[in-house]
């Protein structure tokens, strides 16, 4: 299972430290800020990128002396630094999964294009081998079918969000249950819960973020 | 111009304390923590509300003596939170706007509850009276029409998110511009900005939600 992760620049305080320690030997990708993130947290990136416009001259400089591969681009381009990271992500290493760090908090325009650029026809492809993590979240996304997720150890909450309209969204094991549900709208199916350690769900047509959460100074 | 002002108990640390001093003679309701929160800062709820689990006896008794109007909710109910508070605004005070604090930040699912609820059936005849509001973003919604909006003198950014599919959406005006753009997934036209003080937008089907924003830290 060959994982690639990326760090964006983002609200950097709710970055799961624990988390990069133990992924500290995976493939990393840092995006503008985030790639000096990374050196500051002892985590070499294999590649850096972005505008840059938020890095100082001397730490751009570090990156350099590191050894990484480094590919700037203007501060008005046609992706955001997470689509970046994402598109290099999927080109050059083939992964399993790509998780996201430092792409949520802040700016609620920012974290809502981080949420849906999976939707995007050019991001579909990789739709289902995404995550966005933070401390307190952490989010996959589904197509249409059916599905067994496992309970997060660290999480105590589950939600389910259809982020497009859907059809026949079925939850028929967790705490609160869902039966054949359809909505034009999106719905945040928030603060449920999962009975034992693994649930089950389903539908038939739409796209389907399930978010995996905690209160923050929860553990 | 009524505003009736709520808020919620989620992470306080994004309310915008200068805009509670200004709105201190405003009516005020205060949803679980959030009303103590309000007599914290000086501001006495006329209505108070939730399954107040969170709030330790003495600090329930501190809220009954002011004489607020208490209305208690069993935990496990049909409504969030906000979804009461918006409901008790609506009914009791027949409001302008209602401008809601403290529904931000955090965990996602709950975020996305509180951003997705205006589109469900029975809060639509609201969903244009209403504004989520932190210290880095104002959201407001709208259903199809022609626009004129104003710059809110705080924020730097501007964003349009079509939170259901969209037909039409044109930004004649702004400094990154879009015409008659369909969509039938949700996108954020995110760091968006004005062009002068006034600009202007339209679209024929959907809901969209306009995000002024800054960065944190920012004024």
């Amino acid at each position: 299972m060959r994982e690639v992760n990326i760090m964006v620049g983002g609200i950097l305080e709710l970055v799961p430290l624990d988390q990069l320690r133990t992924r500290a030997n995976q493939i990393w990708i840092g995006v503008d800020y985030g790639a000096t993130f990374l050196l500051d947290h002892g985590i070499t990136p294999q590649v850096a990128l972005g505008d840059f416009d938020s890095t100082p001259a001397p730490l751009l400089q570090r990156l350099e002396e590191r050894g990484i591969s480094l590919t700037t681009f203007p501060p008005e381009k046609d992706y955001t630094d997470t689509q970046l990271g994402v598109k290099r992500a999927f080109l050059d290493y083939q992964p399993d999964w790509v998780n996201i760090y430092g792409a949520t908090g802040g700016r609620l325009d920012q974290l809502l294009s981080n949420l849906y650029f999976p939707l995007l026809e050019e991001f579909q492809p990789y739709l289902d081998r995404l995550r966005l993590i933070d401390r307190q979240n952490e989010v996959t996304y589904y197509w249409p079918g059916e599905y067994t997720i496992e309970k997060l150890p660290e999480m105590k909450y589950l939600a389910f969000v259809n982020l497009t309209p859907v059809k026949g969204l079925t939850l028929p094991d967790e705490k609160y249950r869902l039966t054949n549900f359809d909505a034009e709208v999106p719905i945040s199916w928030s603060s449920n819960e999962f009975v034992g350690e693994v649930n089950h769900f389903s539908f038939q047509d739409g796209v389907v973020a399930v978010i995996q959460s905690r209160d923050w100074g929860a553990r």
